[in-house]
């Protein structure tokens, strides 16, 4: 890894989303036909039309690579981040929320066209969410938003699978990517969901093994994306694949791969009260610690950690200030 | 009270606002100048100042009235709301909010003029919030707004203080005041803020005495409305002036004053995570009782369960189901 000169440790590119958050029961989901725990896209009467049925919310900035950047940013990291807002009052508000934790966020919002993009999110009573996106003004992202100069400042450019579900979008993926390497920096994937792997297999695999260097999954996708049977026949498969393989198992907690090395990450423990996030703020604790030069057993700890507070409250970013605790981490 | 033929239990007049709430400390407030506790109108401009100043926030609906309105439709009441929200998307939030708790909300959009309002709410560690409100599309609120035939349909026709700061609003309180009158009905005032007492004293003096039925207040919002030193003379006049006073003390709980007639109720305990909407919670059980026919102590008692449980959460509407809770209170 190219660490020399970087800017940003960090560069995140996704979905811009504002989360509409409200607690519901399971009879919803199914009078909805919503698979529980996945993210469903949907088009502007579909969302209307589960809005129009959903409980009173509450607003907040989200989208999967963002959440990821804000933590990462609250855990001291230097982080930017490209996603494709609307020039709206949800798009102000995401902006305010992302440059207030103090990442930078140089994409220009889309005038005149899609509103902001919006994930209405249901939580049941185990604290499993179930996603709705729409994508509105996300699907214009496109290779012109991602500058070259920009992605050869930070350390590692972290892609959320999500991002593969707009048009233009994979096209941007693989214009990073080449920047990065070509910069002699690194490239994280986060596979985000089962069900976008299972949308987009075929070219996950292929940007998987030709582009990225780490990649962020959980059980569930991992098996998706290499279509086994087992956690364990997934991890091999994805060991071969990437130079360090990240993989999360809820309360089983995380294992890294590395070449020859394994490592085994307890999960901390966790009253959960909303799992929105736990994935994108592990991702965050993770690279904050791998890009300040940590050992990989430590980025896996902060990884824990960080998802940890995210799971204990509502919402997919940081409540509390985990930094002196991060500090605390000495194995 | 004419009960007779009522197709609502309660219509809340109100400014009609979307909250920004976000955690903060008190160097913030003493850095902008802010009263803690307090709300204090701002313009445009400073409202751009402060949310540029803000940590990452949470939107959800409020507006005083209106969040009277939502817990006391949560509590089983059947409740109708009048105010101003801009044709926008933060106004289609605060819309989809109170109709999903069951209020009817008939007040057309403002198109083409200002946005809807907005609070700023700064949580400081103590719980206690301080707020900053942009009016916005609220100022237009007049008279015309004000539907005779709606207010003869509701039982209780429940105004908040906050309301005598935009210009044609107290126009629209009176219309209001003396519809609910000529049609047998009630009318209750909360009198919001200290600040906003003293904005407009004489006004409200004049309103409660010869226009308001039941009057809520809490200390410092009595005391400066009688500019009194003590509570106990405040309460007094109170007493004089309105058929029913109901005064709310925080931890040291709530006073009903009815004639002759003088009870004390205990606050429910609650761990304090955010005052916003206390006063709001408590007139919603209060009255969600009182419209229901249940005896003035378990009003209060009804007043205080609310209360509490809005206390124990961010935001200031009900987070559980309170109404079995509520059904079982004999005395």
């Amino acid at each position: 890894m190219n660490v020399t000169d970087a800017t940003y440790d960090i560069l995140g590119i996704g979905n811009a989303i504002v989360d509409v958050v409200a607690a519901t029961d399971d009879q919803f989901l199914s009078r909805h036909s919503m698979h529980k725990g996945a993210m469903a896209l949907v088009d502007a009467m579909q969302a209307d039309l589960i809005y129009a049925a959903m409980p009173p919310g509450q607003e907040s900035s989200g989208g999967s690579a963002a959440n990821t950047c804000a933590v990462a940013a609250s855990l001291g990291a230097r982080v930017a981040y490209i996603g494709k807002v609307a020039d709206d009052q949800l798009g102000r508000v995401f902006r305010h929320d992302i440059n207030a934790v103090g990442v930078h966020f140089p994409t220009e919002p889309l005038v005149a066209g899609a509103p902001t993009a919006r994930c209405l999110i249901l939580v049941t009573p185990d604290g499993q969410r179930t996603m709705n996106t729409f994508l509105g003004a996300c699907v214009t992202l496109d290779p012109s938003d991602v500058h070259p100069h920009l992605v050869a400042l930070a350390k590692v450019t972290y892609l959320e699978g999500y991002l593969f579900d707009p048009p233009a979008a994979q096209a941007a993926f693989y214009k990073a990517a080449d920047a990065a390497h070509a910069a002699g920096r690194q490239v994280a994937l986060s596979l985000s969901d089962a069900f976008c792997v299972d949308r987009h297999r075929a070219a996950f695999r292929k940007l998987v093994a030709s582009h990225v260097d780490i990649l962020f999954a959980n059980e569930a996708e991992v098996t998706s994306l290499y279509e086994q049977n087992t956690f364990e026949a997934a991890a091999e498969m994805a060991r071969q694949d990437v130079e360090l393989a990240v993989l999360t198992r809820s309360e089983a907690g995380s294992l890294v791969l590395n070449g020859a090395v394994t490592l085994e990450i307890a999960a901390e423990l966790a009253r959960v009260v909303d799992t929105t996030g736990a994935g994108d703020a592990y991702a965050a604790g993770f690279l904050a610690g791998y890009t300040a030069g940590k050992p990989l057993s430590i980025c896996g700890r902060m990884g824990s950690i960080a998802a940890a507070e995210v799971i204990g409250h509502y919402g997919a970013r940081l409540a509390t200030d985990l930094t002196g605790r991060m500090a605390a981490i000495t194995h």
